[in-house]
């Protein structure tokens, strides 16, 4: 099919996936599981010719991200299942108001219509992503990166499987065949027939869906996060939420990235941080200010190391004379994401947590909490680093969109 | 000042802005309403000198909507009044989590950032615009039409006068000097300047922003809105609402452009429809489709007439079969901005609230409802007809986003 026909063909799903009891579709959750599981030998096969053919064209990192196992397969189920566990957000009544008049209105929360996701090499995203949106009423358009081909038509075949044994229509899942960069563009430019886009992937996948869309757009992602070590830190606490803020898994986007220290805490600090994470396996790389470099021994910063997403074991550090000019250095380089300050200073961390204009700004805790499972909500379709609608880890509610029900008895204006 | 120099002015404002207490916002606004009402002179010869550029280059319509009076301008001070009396939005914690590992996080509304409208000839937009920006915490940029200029800019120099009275940093509320379209483009596309875009306009200015803007953008106000008149109305009701919605104020987006009649009543129905429309002052024009001009007489419809938002005393009418047939109708036609069902069968507007996708969905009620104050806001900066962020009238509350504000005791994950 092309993506124009597989774009129609969702959206003639969407009324009956609006309709969907939550029954319904729990049930479909629950059989889409036991569909990959049962399907496991021929994902795996794609997945092999996948790997096959990716082998010496990407990265390590990124094979490891495309390979699937048995476990990994079973992993993917259990989110189907996670996600049936997960109350339905539609038909939520947000608020009623009764007005003089007698009229009654209420904002009632509803699918978004059609989703699309444009996401790269891991397949899992394939079925976690695919989970959420028909779970939150919507038809949904997956479009992955070519490497990942194979292995996605083979997780969505399964899907469709356990959609139709349960009663979904099966059309409300679609993979996008092309995988040339044209049908990215289709995706950003199908005014009418998208209703919500979500670029799951790097800096250039994002960027150009905000650049090159026309369609409604969450963007995700980039996590240039910071935290600051305050005057007033506790200074074990701040070794121990700066070593896992940046080791506990430095790939993911919550990972910190830069660490800001205040000046007055510099010369006792600085060494012990020095000394945790050089000891840590893998060593972490320090790239340092000039006058963090007169304390500690490291790699001499470059201005571009405090705008870089590193995903790896460095960490941009500077010193800095005061809290303000840490609110400064944040609202100059965060991707406002997530960033955090370390003091027993209450007013400080108040100053702090009103001033940093982040997704999610944190007193004395970790950045890597910024994520749907940790904050509550049950699962995610990424973090927003936008303003509009949603802000951080995106769950089932914000997937969905309102509408206004007004019932009257002939009321005229 | 240069567009960027303004914008520039006005981001450095935002944080003195986020920070404002409510008293302060609510001083601030009863100053500049005072500071209105003190420059009547000033802002009526600015609007004596917009007009007299204007004459014989604009419609008589437009003429009307660009004109001030000392009425009109202590109607923008008694706006501004208003907005003082609402509820402050910011800071609200919307929700509130307490994680098993002690985590507490808080859902908070907190400002946009900076707001930027743009309009065209009405010169109260300029204050309502500012008024909503300003007590929502934001700064705001606002970007007129060049035939209100002179009465804009006399406007914002008495509300910037209010401000600095009241110590809210007059930066905060910028006009923007060129009327040309490169200030329009600039505005699009100011990313990190601009927090978020909201177009107050026609259809073009609207589609301009869609197409080409990379910051974030709330489409607002184009309605071809539709009263169906079910096989089980009321018809004395159903007239009702029809005049109402399409008479009462025709210029409107929410005034009803399309009347959708079931077959089963047509015989009787439009007849009566005819009568009451044409004897009303000015009569409506009908256009018609085939089945309704075998039966009353008016113009037959051209197939854009049911995709055209008159704006006039001119309403479009289909017989359509069933009441799935209204709703696919709706579903093709509708600028998805306020529908309405005219019936005493339950299951039916039960079918229609739920299957028509629209900000409003109406049953027994005009379509003219949808309207900030008359939903309970207070208030609004336009009616949004996307489905991202917000939906319907936006009041303060939609013109915040939020951020989780995490506070721990030195958790790690």
């Amino acid at each position: 099919m092309t993506t124009r026909e597989l774009l129609l063909a969702a959206n003639s799903a969407k009324s009956a996936m609006a309709a969907a009891s939550t029954e319904v579709k729990n049930a479909a959750l629950t059989a889409m599981a036991a569909a990959l599981i049962a399907h496991t030998p021929s994902i795996l096969a794609a997945n092999g010719a996948d790997m096959e053919a990716a082998r010496g064209r990407i990265s390590d990192v990124m094979l490891d991200r495309l390979a699937l196992t048995e476990g990994r397969i079973a992993g993917m189920a259990e989110g189907l299942r996670q996600v049936a566990d997960l109350p339905d957000p539609v038909g939520q009544v947000l608020r009623t108001v009764e007005r003089p008049n007698g009229l009654t209105i209420r904002r009632t929360a509803v699918p978004m219509g059609v989703i699309a996701i444009i996401y790269e090499s891991r397949p899992n995203v394939t079925s976690d992503a695919a989970a959420l949106a028909l779970k939150a009423g919507s038809a949904c358009v997956l479009r992955c990166g070519k490497e990942a081909h194979r292995s996605a038509a083979a997780i969505v075949a399964a899907l469709k499987e356990g959609m139709a044994q349960a009663g979904l229509p099966a059309e409300a899942l679609q993979l996008v065949e092309d995988t040339t960069r044209a049908s990215a563009q289709e995706l950003m430019a199908a005014d009418g027939l998208v209703d919500l886009l979500i670029p799951r992937g790097g800096a250039g996948l994002i960027r150009s869906c905000v650049e090159n869309a026309t369609v409604n757009v969450i963007e995700t992602g980039t996590g240039i996060c910071h935290v600051y070590a305050d005057a007033a830190a506790d200074l074990d606490m701040a070794l121990n939420i700066i070593e896992n803020a940046k080791t506990s898994r430095p790939s993911v986007c919550n990972a910190e990235e830069v660490l800001l220290v205040h000046r007055d805490i510099a010369e006792t600090f600085l060494p012990r941080l020095r000394e945790r994470l050089t000891a840590h396996q893998p060593p972490v790389e320090l790239r340092l200010c000039p006058r963090a470099a007169a304390i500690i021994e490291g790699v001499p910063a470059g201005p571009e190391d405090f705008d870089t997403e590193f995903l790896d074991y460095i960490l941009a550090v500077k010193i800095v004379d005061s809290l303000d000019e840490a609110i400064a250095h944040i609202a100059a380089h965060s991707t406002h994401h997530s960033d955090a300050i370390v003091t027993n200073h209450e007013a400080a961390a108040q100053t702090f947590l009103r001033a940093v204009d982040s997704a999610a700004v944190y007193w004395n805790a970790s950045t890597r909490f910024t994520d749907g499972g940790e904050f509550g909500l049950g699962c995610e379709m990424g973090i927003s680093t936008q303003k509009l609608h949603a802000r951080g880890p995106m769950g089932l509610e914000e997937l969905c969109t309102y509408k206004y029900l007004v019932v009257g008895t002939g009321q005229t204006r």
